[in-house]
């Protein structure tokens, strides 16, 4: 039987810190998070995922935000203005690389149709992955109905629970490491903040999966070897209640590549990594230093920000093996298969690698 | 009457260098322009432009390229990919702010059924400007047919001509120093190369705008005076024929916003002030090397671009200029009505401050 | 006779902003700059410039800053960390380019001797422009004495007061659009707020100058034409006491190219044009918004920033101007001879281009 | 006893590909690498490390470069113009923080005495990490004879056969992960091109420390706890021979990063963690497609720039390892002492871990 669990529920601890309740992105008070999931017919599996900043109208209350572009390979909508004025007024949505456009305009629609607002300018955030290994994606088949299930969930108390994850929402058709790909999620708390981490996994090769250390990768075999370059790209989301400055989000944002590393990655060039990093500003910096009376270094300026760094590299690198971990085998266009972790062969490697756990 | 003509026709020279036959961005060979334009009622002024970098498709032979976000607001498509990547894909499509996205994703319709191409992955770039003031742009009344009319246009021969200038394309509803803006076009030649601007002219306020010095928006009285912040954005695309790098495409671009200061501005902050700088690859830098001895200095490092830089400041501030001069008092949204620049003011202005012109 | 005196002594107005009491960066509350000048027989003509954040020690007090790196050819220290910490820890020193080094170095032993600090990290700031025209310059003839001395009066009451302009300190054998250039200083009052600007002017080619819109370096004749390339590079440092963050200085540093447009220049490829922007942080941005109610709109984002950049574009081209009016003819190395803006020949050249003014 | 060895004697094999002749950034041919070591006393423990791009005059003969400025607190001279002009043209010194400018500075006078030069501009590349745990600092006691001695061994033959690892030239005073850091290099072939690392480290905490996926830090016991926040700072060199334009070898030098991140460091505030990549350009790409005949796919752009990241992010974990392995356990200033990687613990936890190794 395939009943997917995450990481932790397999027993496989990363990092050192603790998580968060739910060890989602919505551990970050106010994140709300929705997928729209759509499988039609042997070649459609696609889908929207929206991450709505806080329960308010973001148009409104625009959230401090940053943006690292690690990798070049992106179509995400919205980035340049993110970078310049610090701030996201939009939930922000991930999607499958073709439908970007077209769910970038729905978000209009939704402002107009949900909050009674028809702004003349608004700057729209989407990110995307390519999922044509498994979904036909010319048609563009994420329509705006998709988009407003996505951003109704998000904007929902429903969307500020549990998670899902693997082959939900934007995930749906996407690959990671040549294994079956999607979403996945985690968090970390210290002192009085939460970071929060989303990502949408859709790149790197078999050969290099790397989890808690152990070359997973290189170990498992596959029914069949997934191609040298089986997937493409990822998009990682991190929030936190901290309230930092645009310009302490970029450097949080550039962490998530730290984490996306541990799991093996190094960037391949035709995939597209990008991190937006946003606060929710509802913690303080002073009271964080408080707390953290080694902190208390005005000598060695921003050194508060360490604990957030390496929240942000456990919460990412955790959301990364959680996708991997709830992804079920998929198979779609043209037949291509793409297979979940398999749960009893990682058993075996961790223990080869003298990991223990609970699994 | 309103006849509208260039500045040039109109008596004013800018800059010293010599101007391509056209005076125009397709002085660059094989570039092609487009304009569809929306006028209906008395509320939807509209439209998009595109700028084909060559004949062919630019998806199979890609153009080197980069850009420079001079100014935040802006929702422009694909700059990441091309920042990163160094390379443009699609055309570049300009259009009203709200109608972004939609053009961006008619452009993959156009690859399809004009190239017979359904790419899984593919880059369009689209710019954008604020005309809310002269249309109502919720609606989005750019479509498919629009987007196609202007490719179509910007692929033939004709686009590769005279451009047309002032209330076309994605410059339609566009607000200029106060005074009715829209796009412009201009070009400059120098030993082996050439350069030319292309830009939509949305930002300024009346009284900055100068032209060739002269403090022309101060002394210029209009029927009804524009408010403080009438316009938002300038979205400038410089193309050459010089074979350079993205990294130097990179300094090109910057320059643009020197040509833009030339005019008036100071980058307000609403604004979104973007350069797009390509080159289609035509002309080789040992050439001009060659051709220019003082040049030949390796010593100087790359000081042969000097006169690109010129040539990029000249023809920006001159696209803008003609901008200005081409288009006609327009009103819109609201019964809003911008004034084209005023010949016989302009005209007294210029002598007032020392300039003979035959115009 | 060739008293020099500043482009608003001898009736030439610069924008539209009021300037503050002594229209040097100075105004700034708690800036403050010093020079030592160093001219030794027929080859030396060298120095160093100091400007002072505030009167406390700035490793203590850091300000908030932010860099713009519009130009690349230019050897600065300490911009990296600048850029990315978002601080300010030391004076700003500006100096002849092969000096960098050793006068940040001898900005440890300032802080040793004068502060009685030996802190084991430090990041000096010293900008730099070359002027091996005027000067033998691998000597590096900068020492600990004369950054010493010019730290001494950015510290002191004196320098908070009126700054010396023209050849003084790193200013000293520089060259602007091929006139003799050198240290030039502006600024600009609005609202609750004062913006003030220095600069080291070292760049532009003699028929680019432009001043309030004259063409005046195309009209003047001087003696012996200067070279096709006669300068390079130009430092600007802008300082506000509005609170900003480094992100909104980082726009407000991008300004400054604006400004030196404005005096003509295209930006020549060997110039190394980089503006250091920091803020005292004295004044708040709650208040300016408060007395300036056409900007309270938040829809806007930070429009309050508007007045800001037209202060910065006017006072870096006023401080641009300030340096040609006060720079006296010079002849140094080889002979050379770099000529001071003849105000004769202005004085006509503005009555031809339709200025009046008091001269 | 305690002859240190190199990670692959020890049998400690990192990654996939395979290692140049050497393992070290000589393999890079041409490239040179020559250490000076300073320890005097008990307290002063420093010294200088010169890496040179080729055999002959780098100012004549500048080599493509790029720079990745991943974390902020760093010193570095030179790195301005390096990203905006895309080349090299001094060898690069790595030294301690508080030596850069003097550093810097001799490099001039090499340029006189060896090469007979004497440049009126010139841009020495210069990157420091922070040693003041072991040495005394402010004194600054890396002299011109120190950057001569270590720059003609670099320009040596002897300089480009194997590289001293450990507690030598500017990694002398150095902690890496709580341990005894310092200088450490590895090498990677690929088809027609080989791949370089050199890195001063300093960086880390001693509980993140992870070997080939196992986690050492928090297993090895030390005769006392490193502080919390041991070390600052990782400089990293990244040579080829591969012809890559600067651009590209910006892609490359962000790929030091992820292979920092493998060895578990999350990026501490206050470490500076800079990347210089240089390319030598001996190799051509297109010689590279041709041999990997899956790369030559235009429709995946860069793609073959895959294994050159691969190479870059192996390279850089193997000599951060690398550098622990080689360094001898050092006392210094006020006593304290950092301990080498204690190689029968590291045996035991490797093989708790599932590694087979011949160590």
């Amino acid at each position: 039987m395939d009943r997917r669990v995450r990481a932790r529920e397999f027993g496989v601890e990363l990092g050192v810190m603790e998580t968060g309740p739910l060890n989602a992105i919505t551990d970050v008070e106010g994140v709300g998070v929705g997928h729209s999931t759509i499988i039609i017919g042997d070649s459609i599996r696609t889908g929207v995922t929206a991450v709505a900043p806080h329960r308010g109208n973001p148009y409104v209350e625009k959230v401090s935000a940053a943006v690292d572009l690690f990798n070049a390979y992106g179509k995400s909508t919205g980035l340049p203005q993110v970078m310049l004025e610090g701030v996201i007024e939009t939930p922000i949505l991930l999607t499958e690389t073709l439908n970007t456009w077209r769910v970038a305009d729905a978000v209009l629609d939704y402002f107009k149709e949900r909050h009674g607002l028809e702004p003349t300018s608004i700057n729209p955030v989407v990110g995307e992955t390519n999922g044509s290994h498994l979904t036909e994606n010319f048609g563009r088949h994420v329509g705006k109905e998709h988009v407003f299930e996505a951003l109704d969930v998000a904007m929902s108390a429903e969307g500020r629970g549990r998670v899902p994850e693997g082959n939900v929402g934007g995930g749906t058709p996407m690959t990671g490491y040549g294994f079956k790909g999607g979403s996945g999620t985690a968090s970390r708390r210290y002192a009085n903040f939460t970071v929060g981490a989303l990502v949408q996994l859709n790149c790197g090769r078999k050969e290099d999966l790397t989890i808690g250390g152990v070359p997973v990768g290189r170990e498992v075999v596959l029914p069949e070897s997934p191609e040298a370059s089986p997937g493409n790209s990822i998009m990682m989301i991190v929030a936190t209640d901290l309230r930092l400055t645009s310009r302490q989000l970029g450097k949080v944002a550039k962490r998530a590549a730290l984490g996306l590393a541990r799991t093996g990655s190094f960037g391949g060039n035709t995939s597209g990594d990008f991190t937006i990093a946003f606060s929710t500003g509802e913690r303080g910096v002073e009271e964080l230093v408080e707390m953290s009376p080694e902190m208390d270094r005005p000598d060695l300026g921003e050194r508060f920000l360490d604990p957030v760094f390496r929240a942000t590299v456990e919460s990412t690198e955790e959301a990364i093996v959680n996708a991997l971990f709830k992804a079920e085998t998929m198979s779609g266009r043209e037949g291509h298969v793409r297979y979940g972790l398999p749960y009893d062969q990682v058993e075996r490697i961790f223990e080869k690698y003298g990991r223990k756990f609970s699994g």
